[in-house]
């Protein structure tokens, strides 16, 4: 079992990875405030690993609430987050209680925001059961609902107690989304962490193939690259780099989200093809060689992941892009690569580059 | 103009007291992120101050938005919230948006907590419009809404950059809620502070006649006291004393509120029948001399508060008393007086005193 310390201030947490470890409640029972726990997880994976986390509990005479909520990111909303409230009424669960997330990052994202507003805060553990969630959403608090007028738009920073990542829950993750968590992967090899990159492109076949000790290595580095960035940059309030040089690709990856309609591209599969667009742009400032752009599409295809964008015309895209909410004082910030392995936020990127990145990068 | 400083580790805020602080926008000037705020007002208070705020601040080149809520405990809920979610995403507001809550306690919780979650938190302004606000819910950082099965289920601890209590503003408020304030702030002198409990005997008459000077110095007293005992237990974690001495008459008061149905008794009216029962409590526990209770009963009835509760049945108090979110591991704890002056959390009153306390201090 790997475990990495996430230093913190005074909300420092440990992230345990390995394999089996839903088995064993010791693993958990350290963390817990009360001898009372409610399990928030979906309808896909409640049937797979919730017995199992429930069992172990009780085991070690932990009381526990189950509440599950329908799978897919269009619960992340009020009336989900509300379930998790009566189900926490309901219970009579106290100030003590802790709350478990088991599940991806939607899961993670109401749990936490559950917990950190049920009564004005309770204990959070996450158990991620996606890989994106694994090496995304389980380091830097973030937590939060959608709103209809816009993603993530209400949500608090909340840090977990401890998160418990599982290889072995990866075995049950459909190709499409094991190949979404290691577009983030990439991206931390890609922004900051060149012999990690290294290492992903010796081993991505072990990674397609699930092999739990691969998976676990990538895993951890991957949290450990966050963590250094969240470490920086708690609040998201840096005004050069900090947390934003995580959202390599992203900007591209919204708009090709929105634009398709959410949920036909998964976020990981935007970002991948973002990724290859932000690397052609960085290109064209003169800052990547056209074999560093093919080295990016190359690692990126490998796991599995498009390479291109889908063609919904230059103008469209630069509407969605403008509408992210990475936009400061309404000019385009963007992440770029100033080389591999190492990302820049600039606002240096002419417009006509933009376009001509965008016509370069997508296809029918 | 009175200036207090909190002192609460990173998130340290200022409150300034006195006459006529709406119409400078000098005062909140240096608070604000960026050039735009929100103010969050209710349909009785807006009328009467929200046109002197916007006035002040567009006169030096800051944007409001207004988002104007029905009046009442009953709008403390989601769907308020979620109107001020809408109106701040409908006018565009981004993470530096200041929002700024024009009101009394509802209003203050209302928008602290769209402030805590709205982009996972941006910055709070509490102008305080009632006495009550003013000398508590300005102090704390307690925010959120009611759920349909229980009050301030829902919430976070949220600081604001800065509490404005404008004592002019208490002219316009019905001498119910004044009195109702007063509760609170005869609380801190019996629960920490006689030389303040002596300060109010001597000048209870100015206070009910709402002189500038002695509100002012009674609102900025009563803050002292609060912040002195948030400052050591900021997140309500003490096991003894700490922030639950705060709770001084409000296990009883809670169950009135409860028995007569919310909104008929004032909170601070409900408070003050319970700190006789309190006082009365610990006079049987031998901690207080009947002359003691008799001086308690005065302060409150010269502030035009009650001293009796309603005679809802002994049991029916013990019930409802028992429902309060302060019961731990379901002993009922309670907090009573050692000497006037001097309160302490306990759990030394005996079922039988209960009893006798409730029958002895309600009438018809």
């Amino acid at each position: 079992m790997r475990c990495l310390n996430l230093a913190l201030a005074e909300r420092s947490y440990p992230i345990l990875i390995g394999n089996d470890l839903l088995q064993s409640a010791e693993n958990l029972q350290p963390y817990l405030r009360g001898p009372r726990v409610a399990v928030i997880s979906n309808t896909t994976v409640a049937p797979l690993y919730l017995s199992t986390v429930v069992t172990s509990l009780e085991k070690v005479g932990v009381g526990v609430t189950a509440i599950i909520l329908p799978d897919g990111e269009k619960f992340k909303n009020w009336e989900s987050l509300n379930a998790i409230y009566d189900g926490l009424l309901a219970a009579r669960c106290d100030r003590g209680t802790t709350l478990i997330a088991l599940g991806g990052g939607v899961i993670g994202d109401l749990a936490g925001f559950a917990a950190a507003t049920y009564q004005r805060g309770v204990s959070f553990i996450q158990i991620p059961t996606t890989l994106l969630s694994q090496v995304d959403s389980s380091v830097g608090g973030k937590t939060g609902i959608n709103h209809p007028r816009g993603k993530n738009m209400v949500g608090a920073f909340w840090q977990p107690k401890l998160v418990l990542a599982d290889t072995r829950t990866l075995r049950s993750l459909p190709a499409r989304e094991l190949s979404a968590g290691l577009a983030e992967v990439i991206k931390y090899g890609l922004i900051r962490d060149l012999p990690f990159l290294e290492w992903l492109e010796a081993n991505m076949d072990s990674l397609v193939g699930r092999d739990d000790d691969a998976l676990a290595y990538a895993i951890e580095r991957s949290c450990r690259n966050k963590a250094e960035v969240v470490a920086d940059d708690e609040f998201e309030t840096a005004k050069e780099g900090g947390r934003a040089l995580l959202n390599l690709g992203h900007t591209f990856g919204h708009a090709i989200e929105s634009g398709m309609g959410y949920g036909n591209w998964l976020h990981g599969e935007a970002v991948a093809a973002g990724t290859v667009m932000a690397a052609e742009l960085s290109r064209r400032l003169g800052w990547l060689s056209e074999a560093d752009v093919d080295r990016v599409r190359d690692i990126l295809q490998r796991a599995g992941l498009p390479v291109c964008g889908p063609m919904l015309g230059a103008e469209q895209y630069l509407e969605f892009m403008s509408h992210d909410k990475k936009v400061v004082d309404g000019r385009m910030r963007l992440v770029l690569l100033k080389s591999i392995g190492s990302a820049v936020t600039t606002s240096d990127a002419e417009h006509a580059d933009i376009l001509a990145t965008i016509n370069a990068c997508c296809h029918e």
